[in-house]
């Protein structure tokens, strides 16, 4: 079905084109008018794939998710356990340009769902989701019998949730002060800090 | 001097009406004409305080790190160091209705800083007090000699910070799953596996 792949294609690029405008101009940019543009098509053309607004907007930030799941997924984890959950929770983080603008529209998006009840379903969706991924990490170091004895694995699970996003949103808000380095420093600290034998 | 007096009451009034808008309406939203609207005055009375929209903003925005900062201050901590570490921090987090409405705002304001340039300076200034703050809190319980040895105290406040403006944002995205006593619960935690004698 040729014409259903270009069709979902289509709307990728028209996702792509959304996280542009929203990482250069802001949220409230992200008119249909300039995301049309954006994408090189006419109103018209992108009305054909969108209808409103608001659902172009839930598949752009859908791609998101999306995409850090697929990563995750298609991903060969290797190396001691210690290194493949860092480079697991990386996918989490601000590393590169890609995760950048997707977590840069994510965190965008977050601050609209403050004041738009609509958005809340899928934001407390990859809330969850995420929370899942993390308990995964955390439940893979305890099944290795790595993790240091009496931990609280609930509570590790928030408080390393917390500090992904924290460190995230520090990293994207300001990378020149709490830069990539410090970003990634502070993270094996953490992990190292639950394991048997250190700190 | 009762004039300047008014005059700064009328500004910080219009602050706190601009917060409100952003609240509930989302920073688009606090345009001039509403903000005005909210405040009980007219466009042209709004213009004498505040020139422009920019300017207008950034006072309301100055206005809640310093609201935090006066609490901070004017506070008479008490009981063991880790109860008073504990509520030093809670200043920073959104533990009531004036801390979630001003941490609410600070969210929204950053997600903005993303794409302003303008906004810019202010946030990063925010983000140097807070980390001194911290900064201020581990050396407080490093005196105490409370700390575990070997711990890296510079790791310790970066971690610390993006710990903080992590639950910060969980609790206010979503506050019936990360909760105020799973928030409380989770910074107690850490806290105490910073100190001797513990995990």
């Amino acid at each position: 079905m040729p014409k259903l792949v270009d069709h979902d294609k289509r709307k990728i690029q028209i996702a792509e084109a959304t996280w542009k405008v929203i990482v250069e101009d802001g949220l409230e940019q992200a008119t249909v008018r300039k995301i049309a543009k954006t994408a090189g098509l006419s109103v018209g053309a992108l009305r054909h794939y969108f209808s409103t607004q608001s659902e172009l907007l839930l598949f752009s930030m859908e791609l998101v998710s999306e995409r850090v799941k697929q990563r995750a997924e298609g991903k060969n984890f290797e190396g001691s356990p210690m290194e493949m959950v860092t480079e697991a929770i990386c996918e989490l983080l601000p590393v590169d340009e890609e995760r950048r603008i997707e977590m840069e529209v994510w965190f965008v998006f977050s601050a609209k769902t403050l004041v738009d009840a609509k958005l809340e379903a899928l934001s407390e969706t990859v809330y969850s989701e995420m929370h899942q991924g993390l308990r995964n990490v955390i439940e893979l170091l305890y099944s290795l019998d790595l993790l240091k004895e009496n931990l609280d694995l609930d509570v590790e699970i928030d408080r390393l949730h917390a500090l992904v996003d924290g460190m995230a949103l520090h990293h994207l808000l300001h990378p020149a002060t709490f830069m990539y380095e410090k970003m990634i420093r502070t993270l094996t600290y953490h992990i190292e800090t639950l394991c048997k034998g250190s700190l």
